[in-house]
């Protein structure tokens, strides 16, 4: 029997490979025979450098960077166990968690950090770049990034521009001469689940602003910056950058990636799928486990249980596809319509949640022996 | 496919029935084809009475009695459906519960209000009796219960004793004149999983005064106490009382039992199969699901679902069975020795531990689905 086992991390918890791991070490106590094939997969949010990492066998490496409010820090990106292909989460960089609560300036706030991080990336010879975008705390339409990969922002007086959104309102001018001529040479493929355009009602000002902290009047304020940006970009780069899907979002770095970079947008659990080789270990699966921390009523909304469940059935429509979560919460049983047959919380004893992360292992490898043992039994059950 | 449920009572937040009907329902749903049969279990602790009650579609009977010190409270009992039998927790009256710790005088506890609850049962017109004797806090050999069905404890000045164990040391004789003569009309199967004698280094008193509060000279002058109650008792009786597998239980209500009563010691979980059938339905049996709040190391020294698991093997070598709890801790394994082939917690989310009893039913319902589910899916899976 071929077990495949391709979760998503588990929040704050574990990594996707670690869940793997735990997973596949009690299906070898319960079904010794079965041969187990870790995918670690992630959705293109958190841990999906982490995922990619681990499938590849791959490295951190860590560069020093620019936060969002220009302060350096040391960020890390994943390199693939080939040298090949560098694993950039933007949030890395240009996070929201790196600026606290009372700090916080959408305004002001700059992508140039990740920019830094492809930078450094570039000058260790990788040319291809897979990069996740969620999380970010900017709103800079990507001209951060843009800035530190060697464009020049200018105003109509020829002045540089200030870091951050709010400044774009003063655009005049994009020279894209010391622009790093690398890029061109490069791919990019950038995990994007979302469809905005930079601008406007669904844009990312109005859209993704508050969450990073932008009130009413800074998300008229940004909005409008970004329109400038947007007319000047377009100049710039020969081709529009407002109203195409994605254009908008991480605060704007999917229009700076589709006017200025050979980049393709795509879905995040897609990419990784292609990196971790899902399809090739799915078409051997007798069975599959996926999971993610949680299983409720949202996953079936893209999360990336459903994504591998759905991938699973359209590989082999017979597949039996077993989801492992940490909690189980109310209407989560709209998954079984989505390709997921079973849901099997972990959680195996009650204690405080600090105490329950170190368990977590441990409960996977229980549940998963339990499961195994089932599926044993199960055999001696008549219908 | 026929499923036969038989849980015992998760501590503190479900009934063994109710245990039973959430995974019944949980079944519905993935197995609609299957019969469910619940027999609620126990072993003669926690439950027991309610787990009869249940399964006999019996009814709760309330009586005024006196807790081990004398305080008047309303204590209740069970009646089978049929009224043919009476179910009676001696804790309901007698119990170390209805003594906070600073009340606690374990020379002084009696267990009166254990012979009244008999009482009220016989002038109701029951003649048949199982008795449950767990969490006594009482060491007094029984002679309250034997008091109040109207034996005459007298010291050798002809003064009748005052309540407690430790007034045993005077008493010079028991009186049986007034002693209810329905007793010897009755049966009485007493639920009783220690072997302990009445006096001595493995007695009542060394080995279960403790967890009553008695301190060292407490258990001396308690041991000495029950010595004599076995002298006396012994002439009284007819029959030895003190060197008796079981005379040690419950401060020596097993003394009381076995040398004035028509009762037979048994095994608590052996007269709660036989009330409920078990045997019956887990000879048509396809799968045994069992159950308790917590699977652990210990689990295997005599816990219900190890009961359920051993009878379910010996009658049907094949038969699967699955164990349900709230909680699996380690070093549990060890029950896949003993007849329980697959484990699964119920647990599903992560909640304070009040929120968590009220989703139990729910989170009982989710696992047992979802174990349907994979009884299905797994014919489907190959070696």
């Amino acid at each position: 029997m071929k077990i495949v086992i391709a979760p998503d991390s588990f929040k704050e918890t574990l990594s996707a490979y670690e869940v793997g791991e735990a997973a596949a070490a009690g299906f070898k106590k319960s079904l010794p025979c079965a041969e187990t094939f870790i995918c670690p997969m992630a959705d293109g949010g958190e841990g999906t450098v982490a995922a990619m990492v681990d499938a590849t066998n791959g490295s951190f490496i860590s560069a020093d960077v620019h936060d969002p409010l220009g302060r350096l820090i040391q960020a890390r990106y994943g390199l693939s166990g080939n040298n090949d292909t560098a694993f950039i989460e933007m949030a890395e960089a240009s996070g929201i968690h790196l600026v606290q609560s009372i700090e916080r300036d959408v305004r002001k706030a700059s992508s140039y950090g990740t920019g830094e991080l492809i930078l450094h990336a570039l000058n260790r010879g990788t040319r291809n770049f897979i990069i996740g975008i969620g999380g970010s705390a900017t709103n800079d339409g990507g001209a951060g990034m843009l800035q530190s990969l060697g464009a020049v922002f200018r105003d109509k007086n020829g002045f540089q521009l200030h870091p951050g959104g709010a400044a774009l309102a003063e655009l005049e001018t994009i020279d894209l001469t010391s622009f790093d001529t690398r890029i061109s040479e490069s791919t990019f493929r950038i995990a994007c689940d979302v469809e905005n355009p930079l601008t406007g009602e669904y844009g990312a000002s109005a859209v993704y602003g508050p969450q990073k902290g932008a009130d009413a009047e800074d998300i008229k304020v940004l909005d409008n910056a970004l329109k400038r940006f947007a007319t000047v970009g377009e100049a710039a780069a020969g081709v529009p950058i407002d109203n195409i899907a994605g254009a908008g979002a991480a605060g704007g770095l999917g229009a700076a990636f589709l006017g200025f970079f050979p980049a393709f947008l795509e879905k995040g659990a897609e990419i990784v799928a292609d990196v971790v080789n899902l399809e090739h270990y799915l078409k051997q699966a007798d069975l599959v486990v996926t999971g993610e921390g949680g299983i409720n009523s949202q996953t079936i909304y893209g999360k990336t249980p459903i994504y591998v469940a759905a991938l699973s059935k359209k590989l082999n429509a017979g597949i039996p596809v077993i989801a492992l979560c940490g909690s189980i919460t109310d209407g989560y049983e709209n998954v079984f319509e989505h390709g997921i047959d079973a849901v099997f919380s972990t959680l195996s004893e009650i204690a405080g949640i600090e105490e329950l992360k170190q368990l977590t292992p441990r409960h996977i490898s229980h549940t998963a022996e339990n499961i195994g043992r089932l599926v044993n039994l199960s055999k001696k059950i008549p219908d």
